[in-house]
């Protein structure tokens, strides 16, 4: 491992650090100053490529099992694939890893932790830790805010999710569809059946057997685990937009007890890393592009629903690669830390 | 007037002649062989413009109360202004109107009418007749469907809308953010205080004190009349997204009994003018820029929602300038005729 640049910190992997995630995971690192005392950059196919950290490029490696002898944490985002390959590989060698793929969040055995939520569920972590989905995420920290103040009977979400959600191609195929729009061609995906810039999609992942896709399935299954709410009555509409950064959502919920707008925004803005827009007057609620590159949860158009007893609705967008992906990963190695939950492999390597 | 190609037809104006719905409603009326046996296009400022029909083109006039003199038929899409200005002279002239705004929508005395959800409305009219807004227009016969079918509880709704529901300078304006965004600008929008084509934007129309938007207020209070179930339950969040042509929709609904996606598939088949469009395994569903073009209200990803009891939920898109606006004034005049409820203007002129 090279740039050992903090004697008294971690050795810390990212596994697909070449991906969008993957970078953005190295860059979070660098920005918060995590305690990194080696990065070690992992990819399936490494190809020769490097990676940037505190002003060095470092070569970027193909990952193996031994790749993860000495590493303290690794950060996984290279697919589910990879990560039933290698977490289990990695952990039997003493590494702590937050997977950001699908592969283990429902695993009964495995946290599936959003930052300011649920950082308790890590301490009875066997080694892998779940990192939630993009759509989950950002929607979490609200459901939970208002679970705490009013109960939660019911919550309805249609999502408007960015294709950069599906990886850097995916945002290269975006970005061709609109160029070939505007010369005047018809734009084709080179990934997907349909061209998104013309059409929002109402497929993301694939279709189940109930007609609900998997992405649809991964709100409700994994809002319910990271909430402790097992019978949680919720139910998603996912569609992809023809934007490149930040997921929305239309969220309608259904309280237990009477909660207001005001009550409301009082109890999101309480919550650790969310931040209520919500002045009509001013043209302020949250857009995708004014959330991209921020690490926060923007939620406004707070109102009553009045189609429900207790109803509430809401809009909330957030960077889908940052606390969406990569800033949870990083902020549950932060909380590992600080929980003192990492094993310190790289001292008994 | 000019172009009398048919002596036993009906003397038709349209006014708003030169805008997105109006150019599209003369289209229609050519299409569908309605039996104008002279048109005249009216605009608030006409600047000698000239529209195509049946191979003429004929000369816009500028509207005056006059203009509806000898008028059987005024099919109108010129702004809530115009029409509250003209409306009723026009009526006063023995013309009938059907009015595209939402200036007549909610008056008790005027119907407000989705051509195969509730054509009887017509019968009472008094000379002016709604035509509801885009968004409510492509829900009703699907809501219809189900209300006859198992009964009505609750509707959940989140809009994915066109710029074009705004008119031919929104889509303007959206297209050249698109260049903006292709020459690696930043794009503005010239006419919204956000850029659409970065962010999916959650405000159209105005803001009303209790936090909704008046576009979602439509919906509610426009498919209560349409349905002519005053207490339905129903809410919505409308967004507008980066797409030029066709609103898209996702719907939740709770339903008074059970009602499988089979079911629903077949009640929704039965409905004049909807077409089922729901094989996942061939990545088949609604798609924006499949329905523009056309006016069928297309309908999928239709699947349980097994949040709560008969819960069902799915995916409507309809073109929003076609069955959204212009093909269903026109069928409401189709049915004027049929039902023979012209008073015949052109004949007592």
């Amino acid at each position: 491992m090279s740039n050992a640049s903090n004697p008294e910190g971690f050795a810390v992997a990212v596994l697909g650090a070449t991906g969008l995630v993957g970078q953005t995971m190295i860059s979070v690192l660098e920005e918060r100053n995590f305690p990194v005392r080696t990065l070690l950059p992992l990819a399936a196919t490494s190809g020769g490529r490097t990676v940037r950290f505190r002003g060095a490029d470092i070569l970027v490696q193909q990952v193996q099992p031994d790749s993860f002898n000495g590493v303290d944490i690794a950060l996984f985002s290279a697919g589910g694939a990879a990560s039933l390959t290698y977490a289990q590989e990695a952990a039997a060698r003493g590494c702590v890893v937050v997977d950001n793929s699908s592969a283990w969040r429902m695993d009964p055995s495995v946290p599936l932790v959003v930052s300011q939520v649920n950082p308790g569920a890590l301490a009875t972590h066997n080694g892998i830790i779940a990192n939630p989905n993009c759509s989950t995420m950002q929607l979490a920290p609200l459901l939970k805010a208002l679970s705490d103040a009013a109960g939660l009977q019911r919550v309805v979400v249609a999502t408007y999710q960015a294709v950069s959600g599906a990886g850097a191609k995916s945002v290269t195929d975006l970005v061709q569809q609109r160029a070939t729009l505007v010369s005047g061609g018809t734009p084709t995906s080179t990934i997907y059946p349909h061209a998104v810039i013309s059409s929002p999609i109402p497929a993301i992942d694939v279709f189940l057997p109930d007609g609900s896709t998997k992405e649809e399935t991964k709100v409700v299954n994994e809002s319910r685990k990271i909430l402790d709410l097992p019978n949680l009555r919720i139910s998603a509409t996912a569609v992809r937009v023809p934007v490149e950064r930040s997921h929305s959502e239309a969220v309608h919920v259904e309280l237990s007890r009477a909660l207001s707008p005001d009550q409301a925004r009082i109890a999101f803005a309480a919550m650790q890393g969310v931040t209520v827009v919500d002045d009509p007057a001013s043209h302020s609620y949250p857009l995708a592009a004014d959330a991209a590159g921020s690490d926060e949860i923007y939620v406004g158009r707070i109102r009553t629903d009045a189609s429900v007893a207790h109803g509430l609705a809401f809009w909330v967008v957030s960077d889908n690669i940052r606390k969406g992906a990569a800033t949870n990963a990083v902020e549950i190695a932060e909380l590992l830390v600080s929980m003192n939950l990492v094993h310190g492999a790289s001292h008994v390597a």
